[in-house]
């Protein structure tokens, strides 16, 4: 009898001779069964003749399975033990209402990093990156199959995912002239054979893969980008297909995997919404585990009320509306892109540390999860400090390299802070800044709540048009979430108050911290409290107040 | 023959018996003609059995006038002879354009502060206001007529504008136990008896006026508000009229006034948006000088398009929003409240130093005019060294007193380095930062002058629904404007680049300085640069760059 770990993939290994025709799809499948649930999967070929099959199990106990397929001389059955997961294994991240939670109910806030061609640098960046990512606080990254040509990375990886197609002439790709921005790519490419992968590639880029796992970090798989020069961007929809049925094959088990079906997919001229609608849907339907799905927009959003979308994957800059569209889809979000740490002349990369810190605080305050990103400008000694390999131009969000910026000291504080919580925040449902993206109605049954001098102002409220209206409290926009009435955050942001007032629940009692999210401080200052409470703070920005509900 | 200067108020004044009924609608008018145009004013009964007229000449040269009315004894006819202004008169500063301009041609830079019930306090503290306003950088006051009341200022006035009606029971205007918001009064109020005003007031509000002018300061009088429990706030209609009628026969003549309707009228229940216009209308009717008229809003603003309103006076912290309003309205734009420098627990009055600053420089770099505040908590360090006489609870915004902020010092900086341009700045009409409140089509048209790689992106902003459009660039704002193409300012607000690419044109040579916004640095780093200019920063935030076009 087989044994295997649960939350941990399973591989049957099979030798055969060389697939005929396509080398993705194969004629090998399995069917596990645990107490009347049945999971199908596929196999994929690994190269040299070995053919694999790769299976997550996900309950304990005894499975039952039979594999069979024409790869395979004649059908197998087994039986498969399963023991209890181990140490940090908790099954892949899943959607649960409005949060992340993953298999074994352990709930999961989301703190990313960004390396977009992490897997496409040099053996000594990308031990560089590793090593980085060991000490950092992240435990998500954004990271590309294919490699990326855009501003601070053009280079050429060393393997390609496919084979070039037999016969073509053999193209150099040289990054000269080509300018660095997604370019108006309709014609489809005939390049490369997506059925005949190149295997040196999937082993390097799956070992990069299996790293993340045992670092803890989720890895975000973007499986299509538009910055490209090397036709990946604008294959056939066919071969789009064929190229995804092996890596779905492939990596489907591996329990730290989501599905980014693009970065900024809306950059995409060779893609039309209908091609990512039977992109989106193919991965559904061949992703035997239901992995988290998303898309990355740039400038239109990816509806994330489609029922194959697991959360919104959203990148912008306005983090004041993570609360209205936690509520508007009733699922999780996750800022996959706001702006970076960084010194580039470019808006999306010159944020100071500070204000990546409070990137993070504002979106986790309101249940949203957030992703960071470092881009300081090769030339500036940041910039040149990128890794102590001394490899140039190695600008940490599109390549790896060493981190330099201060903020992941203090996005590692937070993380503890919101680990500590006795579960995740939602966004806080009152207070005007929860009238952004509400409706008139909404607003004036919210604003019944509000006490009596306030009613004249919730008249006024919905007296403005709802674009005025959302202009407004964009603005004015109070940070705050809440896990039930057993915690309440309230970032105070740029608010230098030396005062803030609460109003808890009067039914409970709450200790109150204050916490500094620059200088990383956290100290009780109130006990026993309830219903209206005044904290003094100390007039500086970056301050937050936690109260805590006590055990009664 | 009497003298009188050019901008400076000539005051003519006769004795009489005191007026039977109304010591408002006095019959005393006089006519000043000059090169055949003809100046209309009325006169003012200033108690004591005097008789004023007050006439503001801005032309040199000679004036005829003709007095008359029945509270004279005869008609009375004369001529002015005006001297060119003197010293740093220049006139009444009116809308030019989407820009300010004195009579005289000199150009008006607003950098205002806010000292809402300045003239309602203790003398000492009245004497500090004004000690502080000598050194300070402002160049324009917000200020009301009426006594305040509303947090951190309820306080009674020594004198009330007008004498209580007769035979009506005293008052006491005790501030106990009424919430200092601004309560829904709609019922109007019988109490004060608006044709009788009482002097004392008037004459010691019109010295504070009068001091204001010595300093250099513009008067924009707040004639309404509603943070009241004295009856000011909801008078009948037709009183309001009086009460203006008394004041512009008064004050119009100052040179250095204009007149805001309101502060947040749009919270002052006891006025109907008619009742608004029909307020606006007497006033511009009412004055002979077409002093620059605004309306300031809270929630709603009021629209600037009317044809009496000659700028408009925005409450907003929307700051990216005033090249489109430049734009949309073409009338010079006032940003007459943002958030306020201090350490209050309410989200109008606690931002820092850096961002009351960062306002300054965000508002003026495309154009506009900004308003200073500074609101530091009465029990805090800050808030209890608000006055050198140890008066408690003095807020400067509310009623003056001594400023202790970081931002005033580089608010005179950044003037400074306006009132060095060559003229006054626009916002720049491109950019992705100018779609702001754009329509498709003007996109399209402005997106056609962007090089070629960035057409699919238009397309794409194009594709966008207007409000999805404004809430991204909301948040991606460049702020920049240009005076013609002799200068051109950068402002990098939060960006912390180290490099900046400037387009300037081809056709001429500039000379480029590096600003430090906060540190108070310029440096000029380039000179005889034209087209595609690198610059480089330090990478810090706060940083501005300033082209000028070079002699040729």
């Amino acid at each position: 009898m087989t044994t295997a770990r649960q939350y941990e993939p399973l591989e049957l290994c099979f030798r055969g001779p060389e697939p005929e025709g396509s080398a993705v799809e194969i004629d090998l499948r399995a069917v596990f069964s645990h107490e009347g649930k049945e999971i199908a999967v596929k196999g994929f070929y690994a190269g040299n003749g070995e053919y694999k099959i790769r299976f997550l199990p996900e309950n304990c106990g005894t499975y039952s399975y039979r594999v069979s397929g024409a790869a395979l001389p004649e059908s197998e059955t087994g039986s498969l033990e399963v023991r209890p997961a181990e140490g940090e294994n908790h099954g892949p991240v899943r959607a649960d209402g409005i949060h992340l939670r993953c298999a074994d109910g352990t709930w999961f806030y989301g703190f990313g990093t960004t390396v977009y061609a992490m897997a496409h640098q040099s053996e000594a960046v990308m031990e560089e990156t590793f090593q980085s990512l060991e000490h950092a606080p992240f435990n998500k990254i954004r990271m590309c199959v294919f490699p990326k040509h855009y501003v601070y990375n053009t280079n050429n990886p060393a393997h390609y995912p496919f084979r070039p197609r037999e016969g073509i002439a053999p193209r150099s790709f040289s990054a000269e002239g080509i300018p660095p921005y997604p370019a108006a790519h309709r014609e489809r490419d005939d390049y490369w054979d997506v059925h005949h992968p190149d295997f040196a590639f999937w082993d390097a880029f799956e070992d990069k893969l299996l790293r993340m796992a045992k670092l803890g970090i989720q890895v975000d798989l973007i499986l299509f980008h538009p910055y490209d020069r090397w036709g990946f961007g604008n294959l056939h929809q066919a071969d789009n297909l064929v190229y995804l049925d092996y890596l779905l094959r492939r990596f489907a088990a591996y329990p730290h995997l989501w599905w980014s079906l693009a970065n900024e997919y809306d950059l995409s001229d060779a893609k039309t919404l209908d091609d990512w609608h039977e992109i989106e849907d193919f991965v559904a339907k061949n992703d035997p585990y239901h992995h988290l799905l998303g898309n990355h927009n740039c400038f239109i959003v990816y509806d994330p009320s489609r029922e194959n979308i697991t959360h919104m994957s959203w990148q912008t800059k306005q983090l004041f509306r993570v609360g209205e569209m936690v509520r508007k889809y009733g699922k999780p979000v996750l800022i996959d892109e706001c702006r970076y740490e960084g010194n580039i002349p470019e808006f999306f990369g010159n944020l100071s540390g500070r204000d990546m810190t409070r990137s993070f605080w504002r979106v986790t305050a309101q249940g949203g999860h957030c992703t960071h990103g470092e881009t300081f400008l090769p030339g500036t000694p940041e910039g040149d400090a990128a890794t102590r390999s001394g490899e140039k131009d190695v600008v940490w969000w599109a390549r790896g390299g060493v981190l330099h910026g201060e903020s992941p000291a203090r996005i590692g504080f937070l993380r503890e802070v919101i680990e500590s919580l006795p579960g995740p925040l939602e966004p806080m449902p009152m207070g005007l800044s929860g009238v952004m993206g509400k409706t008139e109605e909404e607003i004036r049954r919210a604003g019944a709540l509000l006490p009596d001098y306030a009613q004249d102002m919730i008249k006024l409220i919905c007296s403005m048009s709802p674009a005025d209206r959302d202009g407004f409290f964009a603005v004015e926009y109070e940070y705050a979430g809440h896990c039930g009435e057993d915690a309440y955050l309230y970032y105070k942001d740029d608010q230098c108050c030396a005062r803030a007032e609460l109003a808890l629940p009067e039914t409970h009692s709450y200790r109150v911290d204050v916490l500094d999210t620059w200088e990383m401080t956290r100290k009780t200052v109130l006990r026993g409290v309830s219903g209206a409470v005044r904290v003094d703070l100390p007039g500086k920005p970056y301050m937050a107040v936690l109260a805590l509900r006590e055990a009664s």
